[in-house]
């Protein structure tokens, strides 16, 4: 199988990818982005995501990018090991619970991380309106998600473990008052696959049921 | 092929999915969801949805929610006529539009149309900077997308109508601002299975380059 390429920074969304290039067991490389200086909107980025946005992912058949892209196309260059192949039965139930994950929880975390890019004039308000928008929408995961798919699994452990550290002062958020999506974060962090992703990016032994900031080896989160 | 059954709402998201019906040549029933009553929020289309959004796709393999999802599945079951197939290589590039449109351009015109979804607060002047995002994922598709699949067309082309009908007091959004988006808008109105998705919903002769107020034969859009 062909190498890809990551263009990743710690903690960010490419760690949703990595997941998967673990879980796939797919031979990759990584190329740090630096955030710091913006490096997500220098041209040469622009040209694998015209976006500006982290990650991207490069493969002989050109760039990808968008972190539910990424995931599908991996899913679908191995059939049935992240996703139900196209043509199989339980496909359009994971599709839409993977576009779920992508169109409404994450444009709500970015809502909540960077409310400035979404309301310049008062951003602590849209924040404090994501928080309760955020815990609609794990009520609804906790009643009705099953975890069914290891590609909504790489998507959505790194969604559980963000509000923890990202988005203004901690203690607000608890996964544990979502009993169902804790016990997920607490099975799938030991997977060793998952450990692998969390060793590369500095995330620790429990990075999704009791997360703390990450120690990455290089770059920084922001 | 099987028929499916798609859950609309006149002028709504499904619009994108009835679409994509046509184009593929796809017989289908339809079920009108009552807006003005909630249906979407009844507990038989919750069955469908869980989100409680419009559309839903019933399929012989059980519900598809997610305009994106249903979208993507109805490429997969008549490969390479609306997307490339799963194992072509142009495949990631265009699942990276679709998934852009669901997760960027979509949200920004949730933000629009229902601010007070997101900021009970202050909706107003969330609406006001949903429509500065709104110009900048204009340009950024006027310079970068190419009408390259039939899939993201069907998307795209109600998100470039809605805002010159929604999201409160018209005027202050014209296409022509945009010229390649305003091109391709007349080229797909033309399009006979545009017309016959037009006409199902009642949007008149230039639904996506001078859209006018729906006159739908069943329904309402709101």
């Amino acid at each position: 199988m062909e190498s890809v390429c990551l263009h990743y920074a710690p903690d960010n969304a490419s760690l949703c990818v990595r997941l998967a290039l673990e879980f796939a067991n797919r031979p990759y490389r990584t190329a740090l982005v630096n955030r710091a200086a913006a490096g997500q909107r220098s041209a040469s980025y622009l040209q694998l995501n015209p976006a500006g946005l982290i990650p991207a992912l490069e493969t002989p058949s050109g760039p990808i990018f968008e972190t539910g892209a990424i995931l599908l196309w991996l899913a679908d260059s191995a059939p049935g090991t992240l996703m139900p192949a196209p043509d199989a039965p339980g496909r359009g139930a994971a599709l839409s619970w993977l576009f779920w994950m992508s169109n409404t929880l994450h444009p709500t975390l970015r809502t909540l991380f960077y409310p400035e890019q979404y309301l310049p004039a008062a951003p602590s308000s849209l924040r404090h309106a994501a928080k309760h928008r955020l815990a609609s929408h794990l009520d609804l995961l906790e009643a009705e998600w099953s975890p069914d798919h290891v590609a909504q699994m790489c998507y959505l452990a790194p969604m559980l473990r963000w509000p923890a550290l990202y988005g203004g002062p901690a203690g607000w958020y608890d996964l544990g008052n979502w009993p169902r999506l804790h016990l997920f974060a607490q099975v799938f962090e030991q997977m060793p696959a998952t450990k692998r992703a969390a060793a590369a990016e500095g995330l620790g032994a429990t990075p999704f049921s009791a997360p703390h900031h990450p120690i990455p080896p290089e770059g920084s989160p922001t």
